[in-house]
């Protein structure tokens, strides 16, 4: 079996992950950014700024919960067939440490792909330059939309 | 026991509420609007703008999760001592219906509050004219930091 | 749409349901009883054993939990078609009070029916003669395989 | 920081958890075994009788969350005070494959430990001479009550 993460992809394949994620209006928003795609293996980052906060100066859970869903997304994606399409299921996240830092980092990683479902692994650190925190860790269950384009 | 959502709150847990709230850089971001604070029930508002969706024009699931986890704090905070903090363990959403429409509305509520911990209910919907869809369903567990700013 | 829990299921529909449930090995292990079956709604019982029990003499979760997939997963299956079969894809549990009483009584609930997906609510409640508390609240979601024996 | 699963438990703290698991009625009807405990790592088995299927002669997901549970709550009871007590807050579970096998063996691993909330990752494999299948994955949260019984 692939060992995901290990495997680059191939270029039709990252350029259409790149070009779903221009198209999310909210990743813009937030400012986050596509920082690596292989096989299974998603990662995006998302930089402070006093935007992204809750009541306590921290990162907000919705932003965390953004890029993590966003990063599983995209892992699952890279194993789906070219002209299928993705949708989240459903996901959980539990928040483990107060999210902060110079910037967030979330990976998707494929558990278990599927034809039809998906299941990926999502982490986020808090990054700064002298540490890297575990904010949050969840799991996510994707699903492959056949012949809808991404 | 309290009836949850029934009763109005005093004028200084209001206005805790909206002093929080507005403090979250991210709904001001997002462009949330806190439509309604009772004991044990709040709602949050999310007018749609294309910086808010995913790749198919739909919202982003993160914006759903952004206000839905929103909700479910400040309806916990609403029965917790004022010299508390509230924070969101986990929370977990599934997404059931595409999230559209003219803005979300999510609903908060609790269905076990607790001294440390309290549980709620998430529910966002996609409102139209014409319609109003059930996009999103999901639990959350907070818990109250004692003695903490809000 | 149809409104869930108030139809009655044709006969051949709660045969099926019944031969299913009594090929469960678990839930007879546990002791657990089908107690009712309309369409989207279902209700299993179980009463109290000291076989059932964790370290401090309540239910265990994991009984907690068997009682409420089975009744998710059932709920889910009175609303798909004859030839199918239904498998658990995920399922989240919030353990809100200890699980106590004569019996659990656990209802599996559809939230939104699917041709592919099924997402239930789940909650558990210990019954005694002069009580009835919640003990658990969860969702569900199911995956309706078509041609498979149920 | 200590290395999850890489330390021997003292004495004490083995004995305090085989005898509350020899409390769990639940795990003995099932026939659960305690297989290993370490600092903030419990593994558990689950040998295969017909007593605990589902409708299709596998695991039933019931019998599967029960052993998650256990060992993530043993895993987290391991490192909590010695006059304190572990009760499961919630947990999720994704069921990924078929859960089949001779026996199948449920690992829980402490994530991030707390004096208040821990969090547990959990895994399921079901496993037959020749091979060891992801079955089962999982978050739990748990909480430590201090004063009280184990």
């Amino acid at each position: 079996m692939m060992e995901i993460g290990s495997s680059d992809l191939p270029q039709a394949a990252l350029d259409r992950i790149r070009d779903s994620f221009a198209r999310q209006g909210l990743m813009s928003l937030l400012g986050a950014e596509l920082a690596e795609a292989k096989a299974g293996l998603v990662t995006i980052r998302l930089p402070f700024k006093p935007d992204l906060t809750q009541q306590h100066g921290y990162f907000h859970a919705g932003g965390t919960a953004s890029i993590a869903d966003s990063a599983g997304g995209y892992a699952g994606f890279t194993l789906m067939p070219g002209d299928s399409s993705v949708l989240t299921v459903e996901f959980k996240l539990n928040l483990i440490n107060p999210a902060q830092g110079d910037f967030l980092e979330a990976t998707g990683r494929v558990i278990k792909p599927g034809r039809t479902l998906t299941v990926c692994q999502l982490d986020v650190w808090g990054v700064a330059p002298a540490r890297r925190v575990h904010v949050a860790t969840g799991l996510q269950t994707l699903i492959c939309v056949q012949g809808k384009p991404a």
